[in-house]
């Protein structure tokens, strides 16, 4: 999709993205430097422990999220970082294999009344499993460029 | 340090982590898989984007914050897990680098009614740079293991 500037983003605009499968290598992998509880590094370990088996961590499945809603475009040219996260829940396990996909939903969005070339768009992500069932909920505070910027 | 439980950790107890440097490759290593915006994985065309430079992806601060915490010991035996994240917020840019160390404070505890071999701490995060500023600030929901599930 085309990139959208702030302007272009409408409170209650919804966009969904590609499925992507998770993998037990990536998954291993990323726990190693960012996330090194047992339960992400080490099957057997994680047989014993909160989950029964190996799990995503929580930090990539953000990560894998946010670049989903990345992939789309709509903020490839206009994007211009984040000022933060509320209310990030995970409410089911993320297993190796899996499949994930995210909605993304503007809940509101302000100029910044000190730069108006830029504005935060407030965003709703709901990741969801191959089962249709809510892995994840994120609130994210996007700045993107607003077309009097150009 | 020791591994703690629920019953060990007091409302008001602080720990402070070991500093660690954020380098240039693992920034953009870290970006090409999980947060893949120009200004994390390309330094030409960083120094034309929103921060004059290549930043740390705040998905990547954040991982490492964690880890410093964990690495702290004490919740190595303890940890299964975390419900959720709030108030994240990215107060100033990660460079390369730059050597980060993060305080944590615990704000709040509560034993699971519907499972009291574990309860949740509600801990205050305040990641620091090599010049005492505040980069980042992050408040987690970790749930720990209580001594009555021995």
């Amino acid at each position: 999709m085309k990139s959208m500037y702030f302007e272009d983003f409408e409170v209650g605009f919804t966009i969904d993205t590609e499925p992507k499968k998770i993998t037990k290598e990536e998954i291993v992998n990323f726990a190693k430097q960012y996330d090194p509880q047992r339960f992400h590094i080490d099957e057997n370990q994680a047989r014993k422990g909160p989950f029964g088996q190996l799990v995503s961590s929580g930090f990539m499945t953000l990560g894998k999220s946010f670049t989903q809603f990345f992939e789309t475009g709509v903020i490839d040219k206009t994007g211009m970082g984040a000022w933060g996260i509320d209310e990030l829940r995970w409410i089911k396990p993320v297993y190796p294999d899996d499949s994930l996909k995210t909605k993304i939903e503007v809940l509101e969005k302000k100029l910044s009344s000190k730069n108006p070339t830029k504005g935060t768009i407030r965003t709703l992500q709901i990741v969801y499993n191959q089962n249709n069932e809510i892995v994840m909920t994120w609130i994210s505070n996007f700045l993107i460029k607003a077309k009097s910027s150009n």
